[in-house]
């Protein structure tokens, strides 16, 4: 490693560590709701919240968060991050899941009473998130209970009957998304961490998983589509043609780790050069920068509206997956990527005043949504991204 | 009315009239599936099928649209006018109701089978609207009868019983939205266009939506949102702090209708003044032009990413809108209003080489999606709008 790359790798450290202070600071301060429990969402650039729906994915996910910020990372280890991680699982486990068929509302009135439920398997997947993050913490043998008896719900939705997910009014014909198998992927990352003992118990579904998510590559490793068919076919029109390029560079992350605890190299190959090259490469904005919220890989017109903006989490994710493809690899190219979505994000999201970052720019880099958290973003992402880009950063610079 | 005024009339006359032509020869040229009936909507800049699903509200729209040219335009009483027409109410007809429950699916594939269905009253409205005015042309009872039954159907969903719409997971909170009070507002004017003999039979139903609409109106008459409790009180809250200013628009020129048939002079005050000039005035963006999708009415962050787009069919409505209550008013205050949208929707929307028009601008001005159809946009909104904003400044033009 040149002196100029670690020079730079400490910057990146540096930026990254206050980030992450002043993002844990601005969720610490704004998003707790004394009164009722649970924490609030909807905030505006300075924190003021405007609307107190609760979404229980948003939810879960800060649960996680802030436990894990308690347990992995020694500066937040504090009685006052404990203290909200505990007080956010237990409006979790009191409000967000029906105990009669187990399914996990989407949305909640500030009280927690339901607002509606969706016909996936994600609120359920965050819920085990949250619950087994508090095992590891805690220890307390609920949470790990509750996260099993989910997890074991969920594989039996995912792989057996999904007809208690709740049938729509026109039963769908049977496709892939690329949601669902990378959603369990990282779901048994997060229960062997919770609990090495796990050893192979989950290898088979891990296959199944990779397997499934294998499926979504296609025209020779140039595309990964959201949706093919239960055959792994293309399905044509809008849907069929749609890439997500944060998603599949998420993705990405979520294989390499798999390849790398399985020792499986074609894997890595795949995860490294179709899942993150090749969907930068098609998702990245060389006009504007950023990276683009939805392609059509014909270049047909998108049907989504956003289809040009630039969120932020598409961003967080390319953060993670290039850093852990330079630690895997070594290679330089990889760092450059790092650092181009770095120094878009630090320029165009970051609000480095007020804490944490905008989410919903345009095409050219403006904030569209004045608004740190809303309906889809929460205490997730960002604090995420930055807990394990400084992590991997801090080994990076330790190693050499 | 000074010779300056006339002369412009008499422009706006000619550019809406030779661009009628263009969408007219676009939707005809290009919509029309002759292998398997119905037409497609997701069409490119060119005309070019890049979907090839069926969406019901666009298949209804575009037969009412094909069978109202025809009735009502000497020029398009032709042949292959009518035929359209009818080949399409005949697919319509064929699949988008489901004779067990009368409820009408949302989309099809391309051979007519079931996609999805919605739980609101709208694919079944349109199919009203397709229905009657079939009847108008072709004077055959089997249309009247479908039209007569699923009117009778969709009131009953909205006073009596919901329950057949299909019920979400979990029950909503009964809160009133504008759109439905106002399409039925559009279905009763279609019901007394179609059959005059109606005369007072839907004048307690119109007496019901115009009390439910005005429920909309807040703050002194200085905003209409889109949802308000079922009291009429406002709900908070993102969802309760949304206004549309186009939706308020379009209820502005149903209310004048109706005002105008019943002699009402309060209601029309308030369509002019609240429903087009307040809405208007909150609409339209001062730094770029146009109307802005969505308002949040005290400032907060919008939920919607699109909140700051520029869409077709506002500046439709409006044109439609202000022209009305010109002709109502003969105050040149709402001339002026028709040519400030009107000079917008030709610099930015019309593509008066091809056809049609784009639906989809960003805040700025430019096409986001580069096609002239697509899930939501079909042949309805601007051969309405030109075909109203035609008759409208041509029946102006011969009282002076």
């Amino acid at each position: 490693m040149s002196s100029g790359v670690k020079q730079r790798l400490s910057e990146f450290y540096s930026t990254i560590s206050d980030d992450l202070d002043r993002s844990v600071e601005f969720w610490l301060k704004h998003s707790v709701d004394e009164e009722q429990g649970g924490f609030f969402q909807c905030l505006d650039a300075d924190g003021e919240v405007y609307d107190t729906t609760k979404y229980t994915w948003l939810l879960s996910r800060q649960v996680w968060t802030f436990a894990r910020l308690y347990q992995d990372m020694d500066r937040f280890r504090l009685p006052n991050i404990l203290e909200v991680a505990k007080k956010g699982a237990e409006f979790v486990m009191k409000h967000v899941k029906n105990p009669e068929n187990s399914k996990c509302y989407f949305s909640l009135t500030r009280e927690g009473q339901p607002i509606k439920i969706q016909r996936t398997i994600f609120s359920e997947c965050f819920y085990v998130l949250a619950m087994s993050e508090m095992y590891r913490v805690l220890k307390e043998d609920i949470y790990k209970k509750e996260a099993m008896a989910m997890m074991k719900q969920i594989v039996h939705w995912v792989r057996v009957d999904n007809s208690g997910l709740g049938i729509p009014l026109v039963p769908p014909k049977a496709t892939s998304s690329l949601g669902v198998p990378m959603m369990l992927l990282c779901l048994i990352d997060q229960m062997e961490t919770m609990d090495p003992a796990h050893g192979a118990n989950f290898n088979d579904l891990a296959d199944w998983c990779i397997a499934r998510v294998l499926k979504h590559v296609q025209r020779n490793g140039t595309v990964v589509l959201e949706t093919v068919s239960e055959d792994g076919e293309e399905v044509g029109g809008s849907a069929g043609r749609l890439m997500n390029p944060g998603h599949v560079i998420e993705a990405g992350w979520f294989l390499l780790e798999r390849a790398g605890k399985s020792g499986n190299e074609e894997l890595q190959k795949t995860a490294l050069e179709t899942f993150m090259l090749e969907a930068f490469h098609r998702g990245w904005d060389t006009e504007h920068g950023g990276i683009l919220y939805f392609v059509d890989v014909d270049g047909r017109p998108p049907a989504q509206l956003e289809w040009d903006m630039k969120l932020w989490w598409p961003h967080n994710e390319a953060m993670i997956a290039f850093l852990k493809a330079y630690k895997h690899t070594s290679d330089e190219k990889y760092l450059e990527k790092f650092a181009q979505v770095f120094d878009y994000s630090y320029q165009h999201f970051a609000d480095t005043q007020k804490g944490e970052w905008f989410g919903y720019l345009s095409r050219e880099g403006q904030v569209k949504i004045n608004a740190k958290g809303g309906p889809w973003k929460g205490c997730f992402h960002v604090p995420r991204s930055l807990m394990m880009c400084e992590q991997l950063l801090h080994e990076i610079l330790q190693t050499q």
